[in-house]
């Protein structure tokens, strides 16, 4: 075993420098003040005490750095992970009850060792079943759900929910107890942190400072409003006058916690914590791959599976939640110059030191700013045009996409995600259960066939050429079956009808059957069925079937051979029932082709 | 709306002619002498009292011969779908009680309804995703767990299950109390039937009688083991000595039934139903299009769930259970000379008559009798080759067969069909997750372009033309960037990547993200990107496409044109950022394509 390959941080570690390590703490300060609200705020997303989102920046980020791949990513909470956990959490317990804490370890376990034995099984291939729109439909339905949520401790009132429905009745509902106080601090942070997000980048650049730098200062605009308000909050006794506040959190490092093992609540959380895996996994190894390719790096799908799952199991046992690789701090981690996973483990020196020092001041952090900072977050997810994009390129992803916002809105997180799988394979099956196919004829003077719909080719009475253009496999089987004996039907003069297979990559054994049926049936009708263009993979299987045994006509190397071999006037008496051609007989298997330009040349209709 | 679309029958009933009556009525005799034993012991296959299989023969024949467009199928009850109806009713009711009849009807009417519904809203290809080798799988193993658990009448003691298991470990353990005289009725029916299958059409041909006729002979013998056995047990009084017998069935007419409506039996059956439904159309209409090949005849598909739909329907209002298509009466009734669904109505007659008539001597038919009768049939089903068969043409079809025969076996008949179903399209979709691809290169002296390692093919330095076998969809996006970019770090001097997609069908929104990701990265190593052959149907999708707008290379007619035209000199300044050519310029849009003669003669290489 190559300690290398299951544990990254050999490749980087003996090869460390001096000015390695300067970039990388670099980094690592300006991450730790962009992550210390954000720890806090989806702590509070997710229904958790805020401490525990300190507690899961610290660990789980030293053991990304060891089994990780990227580079540049930084793992933490992040918020559609959050908006999961609470989702999957809510029913199980009160929100911040110790039941409730419990179980979140107990879901940061599962998702670690789920995430864990995928990767050994080398199991990543499975993310691809999430397609790209049902990903950013969700990410989007996510986004709005969390804005929506968010907005009850903006404005101070009493209201809950994991979807758009109950959230936004119980809003309504309490619109009349709107809390003065609160929603001047709330609104305030939103609209600092709106302004700061519009128009701060752009000001500063204008005003010479580097796009990178004027990147960083904007990303920390929401340290500066938690500053504020905390100490506004503080010196104006807000708190005493019904201002929500974090409140006192112990000081101190991560505590070891051990979750608990009940077989009836793991079976509960198991099917959330797939989930939360999956979903966790496709954000973040789609932000690693994106900053790996910037500097010509690789990340491996299936160790970076080893990575989260060694973050998760860190969580799990250090008082924390379920973590996943997070975008905007990777970037930020990125662009602050960080070389190596180095700059993740500083990070959490950074917030371990946060979690010692600054708890005693967060006390007096209002729940609002909080809310603020994840309204503002969240809303650059939600991805309007990724809609409209989707609709005019295709309308089967689109449903799948409309399908995942609709039920991740009207009935949560889990039927959402399952629901856009669902349909977009279901829409998929269908899509290949009846298959595009052409007739095709001859482009004037070349070896080139093309649909005759389309193009003006050239045709032959008594001779049929069909272009599948699909695998054969069970779900088209019987359509191709009915699509050629009704091709044959609406050509009473066709002699002989010929398969191009070059888009048939595998004809499995229900297909298989059905092209004996067809062989069968057209041979009844006095026709003789010939395949061109077969591929070597498909070949090699058919070669010694009954099929091919029992086939009339012949397995030509191109369209154009069998044009020229079935367009031939000596070919008016053609056998009937000549067997398969031996496979070392046929043209294409022996590597010369010096027959193709005397064909050429032979062209009957030249 | 056209009657004849909808109600077949019009298509033949008003040509209906004096010798089409006679040879109707000729194979409506035969079919009913046959259908006897048949009725009586699917309905005790069913766990239900005999009756109910003469009444489920009578009302179904004639809705089918109304609304079905085979004008052979002989419907009635069939042993898998009576396995089937075991299984589902067996854990509500006691067999045979009034409740599980009340179970039966309950499930003819779901099956019913769910057959019109698919039929009216076209959904027959839902049955294509039942693949040949699960199909075959399913029906042998049901062949052997009916036989199996028929072994208990045969030899006269208690057992029961639905399952191999269950039917076994009860045989054992009440293997001490067989029932002597039992036997002997049971196995002495099960020898003669045997043998009149193996040597009766043989013999008889053998002394000159037409193969037709010998076969009508030998499809007759189980009436001739009924009688027989009838009368020995009603002459020995062998019934007072233990043997079992159908005892006592009210004489007279299928009674018009109502199907109760409760919802949680609806619920408890409404999966059962689904599955009864769509194997029984499968079979039943693989048999329909055997038979109408035969004699250049179609049926559609849609219209025969309608049709099938009917006769469920019928059944649940009669008494009856559910029925579909049977294979082997079928056959007879083809050979018969059936010429239109008339024959089917005029068998309806005979079993009423018989259902009238006959009932009194149906006392004292032994139970054993109806077990050898059901053991010869159902073996006939068990298909030991075709397991061989798959294995060697297809080890994921046969994956998926074996799991269909060893869950069915050990697990029952439903959860048999729904693995089987699950993992042919879990095997697919790994399949086209991971797609075949091959580098190409030019056959020398051709248009033709091959694997390179499965074909001497002339290839350039700078230029890797990539075929991808499989359309690009969600499953394989992500592997498609692996692909391409694994490929060109292998080969350092490439400067341009042609993606030949002759086998490409559809790019979906996540496979076209993938290409612009692909078209990005490889433009950051200084390598174009081109594509050739794209098929109509993709190149309209792909025209207004911020990917189209941003490829580095161009659009290619064929391979070969790429090839010309990236391995003339003149390319060596080929533009980096050429935008994608407009739909009219493209060569292949408009039809003429006079370039290509032109382009053959100017090949490079010759």
């Amino acid at each position: 075993m190559n300690p290398k390959r299951y544990l990254p941080i050999f490749q980087w570690l003996p090869h460390y420098r001096r000015e390695t390590l300067t970039r990388d703490l670099l980094a690592a300060v300006i991450v730790t003040i962009m992550l210390i609200p954000q720890s806090l705020a989806y702590a509070m997303l997710a229904g958790l005490p805020a401490e525990v989102g300190l507690y899961a920046s610290v660990l789980p980020l030293v053991a990304y750095a060891v089994f990780g791949t990227s580079r540049t990513l930084a793992v933490g909470p992040v918020a559609v992970v959050s908006l999961m956990t609470a989702a999957a959490l809510g029913n199980l317990a009160t929100p911040g009850s110790p039941e409730y804490v419990g179980a979140a370890l107990v879901l940061a376990l599962l998702s670690g060792l789920i995430l864990t034995l995928m990767g050994v099984a080398r199991l990543g291939f499975l993310a691809n079943f999430l397609s790209h729109p049902v990903i950013s439909g969700f990410i989007t339905a996510s986004g709005l759900i969390i804005a929506a949520g968010q907005l009850r401790h903006l404005i101070g009132v009493e209201a809950s929910g994991h979807n758009m429905v109950t959230l936004l009745s119980g809003l309504v509902e309490q619109a009349g107890s709107i809390h003065g106080a609160t929603l001047l601090l709330g609104g305030g942070s939103l609209l600092f942190l709106y302004a700061v997000r519009r128009w701060l980048k752009g000001s500063l650049t204008a005003m010479g400072v580097s796009v990178a730098t004027a990147d960083m200062l904007t990303k920390a605009a929401p340290i500066v409003a938690v500053a504020v308000t905390t100490l506004l909050t503080w010196q104006l006794g807000l708190d005493k006058q019904g201002v929500d506040v974090v409140g006192d959190i112990p000081a101190g490092l991560p505590p070891i916690t051990l979750p608990g093992f009940e077989p009836g609540l793991w079976g509960d959380l198991l099917m959330a914590a797939l989930l939360i895996s999956i979903v966790g996994f496709v954000e973040s190894v789609s932000v690693g791959q994106t900053l790996a390719a910037k500097r010509r790096q690789r990340i491996d799908p299936n160790q970076e599976l080893i990575g989260l799952g060694g973050a998760n199991l860190a969580a799990s046992f250090s008082g924390g939640m379920p973590v996943t690789g997070g975008f905007s701090r990777s970037v930020v981690n990125f662009d602050a110059g960080a070389q190596t996973p180095a700059a993740g483990a500083f990070t959490a020196v950074g917030i371990g030191v946060a979690a010692l020092v600054l708890t005693p001041l967060i006390a007096y952090l209002p729940v609002a700013t909080l809310a603020a900072t994840i309204i503002i977050a969240v809303l650059s997810l939600v991805d309007f045009p990724a809609i409209v994009r989707t609709w005019r390129y295709s309308r089967s992803d689109f449903a799948a996409m409309l399908a995942t916002i609709v039920v991740t809105l009207v009935s949560g997180v889990e039927s959402g995600i399952l629901a856009g799988v669902g349909l977009s394979l279901a829409l998929h099956l269908y899509r290949t259960s009846r298959p595009h196919s052409a007739v095709i004829g001859r482009v004037p003077g070349s070896e080139h066939f093309r649909n005759i719909e389309r193009h003006q080719v050239e045709t032959v009475p008594h001779l049929c050429i069909l272009r599948v253009d699909e695998s054969l496999y069970f779900a088209n089987a019987r359509y191709l079956e009915d699509t050629v004996m009704d091709e044959v039907s609406r050509q009473p003069d066709v002699k002989h009808v010929v398969l191009a297979c070059q888009a048939v990559n595998v004809i499995d054994a229900s297909a298989l059957e059905s092209l004996e049926t067809i062989n069968q049936r057209l041979s009844d009708a006095g026709v003789s069925l010939h395949l061109a263009e077969v591929k070597g993979p498909v070949m090699d299987r058919l070669q010694n079937t009954a099929f091919c045994q029992a086939l009339t006509g012949f397995v030509h190397l191109s369209t154009y051979h069998a044009w020229v071999a079935l367009t031939q006037p000596t070919n008016a008496r053609y056998p009937e029932h000549a067997s398969c051609p031996n496979a070392s007989t046929l043209p294409w298997a022996n590597g010369t082709h010096e027959a193709a330009p005397t064909m050429a040349a032979a062209s009957p209709l030249q």
